[in-house]
């Protein structure tokens, strides 16, 4: 716990909705003070908005940068007990300084020499893996080692053991995303130490996860399974299932039926097949496709997300700011900022054209507590 | 939205879980903050605890301050549009001269002069009143005036239109509880102004609210309800009955009987008729009675509480501290640090001896999002 | 297990829409004689009807006929272990002479004569009992003795242990409903015997259950309570409050606000405080109040409903039969027909003059299976 | 509705738990004759077992049989407007000669001649198809055609409307289930007629329905779907996903991990991917798998169940009977019969060796109720 208690100040202004400045007012909040008291009256503007006016920014980080410092600091910092991961944060120009995408969020690339393992650990914060680039590596969670490969979907809920371990003789970089500002700020988390080495087994590379094994199959499942912890049994959602599925909707719509969110845009939601929700209890990942010309329309959402441009080139909108995005760059959007995002022709290094696009966000903090609000056409 | 962006600043320190220091990390650093990145490596301690170490601080308000600074602001503070309630909020030491008593709750005491009325308006954060003295003031919720009386509960759920109006020749004090610093900080607020004045039949003094007609029977729910907004269509869960609650499972207690948490300790939550759940989606308010004499076993939990004493008197002790507590003063118990309570015989100003204690807290996110966690006789 | 197989008859018809009849089609049927077998095309009009048509009948039971009866038997039959209570069923005239109210429901008049105890057993079969005149009995569930007064309404989820007393020199009836149909058709039931003499204690005589110690404050949740079994733990719903709350319900109305069903009309249902749902899994009960000169609008619904008058005197119309009814009268509402009800000037014997109608009906079977449907001023 | 009454008999009877037998007995008796009402006493042997004594039979048919008459019916019974389908509906030997397979389960073999149509309609009673062999059959659910081969499973919730249609030269049969005797016993059935030709577009044979294009990738949502009627969205859930995912909980258990129900029996339960429940609201559905020589452990459940062999030989217990059973046989286990089956080297016909079945029982009825049990090593 920290030990430095903060103290109160306070200003008195003259304004049309303040108290007339005079030396008792001066002297009531000298009080305030001393009592550690701050009157709403002062900070209502601030609390209490029309609409969510956040003090995260939008804002846009380069795979080309981010992933040229991961190489440096593959170089550079070792991978061990204490630092636990080599892995980079996004710090959101808003938030004071701190590794915190949004208010909820974090994202982070992580960066893994060949051969190197990350100790194993757990905590209560909810976290996923997703491959914009590269293979190689194994997720281990709970004894499962799970491949990674591009596309890759990787959710591993709380309080799972885990480890990483680089199979291959090249580096190997992906991006995870987390709930620790949520937590942090909620301070609900907890953290333990696991084996410090795993085991040969646990080096394999089978094709598939245990995981994949029991959960993978569409709309089955193991008659022998038990309730469980929070969070998807289903460790890997790989990237030829997402692909197809997006195509398929695509085919839908090009025959004449519903499928597609609107024209041009199909999108699919990772679920945990135990559930049919979310994959994890804080964080909602869904996967975008923006056909080569299409343009979505502008949409506002309580809640905020993180977006990684998977595949093609675009431009995106969020709030007043636009930037021309391509493969890996990531991208914040915070509450209740209109967003849309165009598909450009020609940009694109895609086979498809497409503007393909992954996000992660605070969606299911907000609708389990009836905070969701959204906006179409904004 | 904020204007102004937070540079990244990033120190190398040499430390064992920590890289070496040389030009090279240097340089890397400044490679971050360029980028806007952070590494998890010099932040992990802080982001990820062992157990929640809470930046809110335990910390006692007593009700004698508090309310002799609330009458001097009701001589110098004008009630109306723009700062719209004469609340005055806890800000927690350890929380950065916020007005949040804990990281997700704010608790402020209200204050209204004879005659006057609070106006209109609604917000989505959720709301609650609590009357530890006096009587006659009106909150009006949807054109239904509510009375408020020593030991009423008036919870408030978000959006919901309200007004507050003092009908008596007498000032009158009671506590507000909101979720402002949790919608703050997740940024999910909406806010409207409504009527500049209610009208002469809200003005009305009926001895129970419409709500309750309707909601107040043990079990019995009206067959025209329909599927509502969140939160309890009930607006008054009044003194009497939670009074009579708690007496209820003590005489279960002496009649050799389940009912109490523990012997001397008996304890009521405010629950949603309509849905059993609590009153509101993201607070939890209960009522404790410890008897004269019992001391409640130390209980840790994720999540953080207020607790206001509504009557007699004890100690309270939140991690290593301890107060002596009476009528009125609130305290704060921050997450995981343990809590427990003694009533002191003799110190009482109550007619049973007991320690009663209203108590709210941010259970229901902790429990939506499955991350609550209690650990018993910590 | 029963031991006799039933034969399959089938008989060749000539009808538009069935095959020629021939000495082919002959032989075929006999082939699914032998081979128990039985086309569709031959049952269609009975198994998949435009809309349920009822096997079921309405029909009304006299109380005074009703009772007549039970005073016999409570000359004639001993209550005792085996035969374990004097209740008398209703016996659906279209349902083959079975004691089903409906094809979900048992409602019968239970007797007890001064002094008698009725064994204790226990039964998955979920019930309730409902005291339309009389008092003096006490049933013991789960050790609680719980007293029973006109008006009074006590639901007893399956698999609790029940025993009833009578402590007084009186006889008493009341009525009791059960899902024994359900349960028998679907083949659910489990059934035990339990002590053959309840103890002295729980022949006392308390004003109020210990379930209504713990659970009977509006809104007010012991904070004690675990997740329990199935239905609900308030054991009694004491008539003053059903009876306040249709009053309240009207006194809303007569100021101008919402809260009855439709004019005239007042309606509550009993509710799990626990859960807010209905306080049996299987069975929903409710009561209406229909003020002097009010009828309401015809409703269908699916699902079977029995109503008995509690107090007035009205007329009811079902499909398209009327009847007269007057105090301790039960009808049958079968599934889709439809039903009002007409409270009659002058020919009540309560003091306000409003016919006052307890239901039970099979809906929280329709609705957890999502076969709910209803339509309006049928 | 049935216009003819049933009368009440009742015969008075010397037994230990009745009453003595005396002539005024006897009038009561005739009294509650009048009256239409019986006692609990005379029936509570039968209505309140201390187990469910199933009046369903335990039963088998044979396929061969069934087949063989179902291509008679082919040839004599026309397919059209009013007998609707040409199905032939197993009718359990307790059940008194009703089509009812069980007490709430409706199972038939259909069987269509090339070129055939059936026509469209709709009902709210639950249905699927399963295939034990051919193919070449199109249901058509609401205008999109899903293709019927060995294997597939096609859930078709209640209210959907939907046609078949032979696409090939040959004829095809295909097992049917429905709720049929549950929505009867509980009068909750709605039916309508639809068109009587479907489209020239319906009669195309795509490889996947629409529906799989949306919903048949594991784990992926459509971002675009909204909360629907009840029931699956995937209208076929094609054999070879079924295959697979029952090969690999072999795999896993094989290599030392769980997955499977006991040593040598793998099963998958087909779910909703928007709920992750049961496919239909009434109606579960499995498959399982025996491999050569391993026997299940006898099982009782509340509910009743219909078995197909898919593939393999076997024997299987109900109770005290047991049958060798082989491809296409179905058979019936009551409620709270001891199940158990065994897989027999040699006879099969199956690559594998495995007995596989194909099951669907009542179970979500009896978990939505809170009637469901089961007992383990019966």
């Amino acid at each position: 716990m920290s030990t430095v208690d903060t103290p109160v100040r306070l200003q008195a202004v003259s304004a049309p909705d303040q108290p007339d400045v005079t030396p008792a007012l001066e002297s009531l909040y000298r009080g305030f003070e001393e009592e550690l008291l701050i009157p709403l009256w002062t900070e209502i503007g601030d609390l209490m908005p029309a609409h969510p006016r956040s003090r995260a920014l939008p804002h846009v980080w380069k795979w080309e940068n981010l992933l040229k410092l991961a190489e440096q600091a593959g170089e550079l910092v070792p991978v061990g007990r204490g630092g636990e991961r080599r892995a980079i944060a996004l710090a959101n120009p808003g938030l004071g300084g701190r590794p915190f995408a949004t208010p909820t969020l974090w994202a982070a690339i992580q960066y893994l020499m060949p051969g190197e393992d990350a100790p194993e650990h757990r905590h209560t914060q909810h976290a996923f893996r997703f491959v914009v680039e590269g293979s190689g590596v194994w997720t281990v969670v709970g004894g499962d080692p799970v491949p990674m490969n591009r596309g890759d979907f990787l959710p591993q809920a709380g309080w799972n053991w885990h480890a990483h371990h680089n199979a291959t003789s090249e580096p190997m970089a992906w991006i995870d995303g987390l709930d620790i500002p949520f937590q942090y700020t909620n301070e609900a988390q907890f953290f333990e130490f696991g084996r410090d080495e795993i085991s040969d087994a646990e080096r394999t590379t089978p094709e598939r996860s245990r995981s994949e094994q029991l959960w993978g199959h569409p709309g089955l499942r193991p008659v022998s399974a038990t309730a469980g912890a929070p969070g998807s049994p289903l460790l890997s959602y790989k990237w030829s299932f997402t692909d197809a599925a997006l195509n398929d909707q695509l085919a839908l719509e090009k025959a004449g039926y519903a499928g597609t969110v609107e024209p041009g845009h199909a999108a699919v939601r990772y679920t945990n097949p135990a559930t049919a929700g979310d994959v994890l209890p804080t964080i909602r990942t869904e996967f975008h496709r923006i056909v080569r010309g299409a343009e979505t329309a502008p949409v506002r959402e309580t809640g905020s997300s993180v977006y990684q441009v998977f595949d093609g080139a675009g431009t995106v909108t969020v709030g007043d700011k636009s930037w021309s995005v391509t493969r890996g760059d990531l991208f914040v959007v915070p509450s209740w900022e209109p967003f849309s995002a165009k598909s450009e022709a020609g940009a694109s290094d895609s086979d498809s054209g497409a503007l393909d696009l992954f996000r992660f966000s605070d969606a299911p903090v907000f609708e389990a507590l009836q905070l969701n609000r959204i906006q179409k056409d904004a």
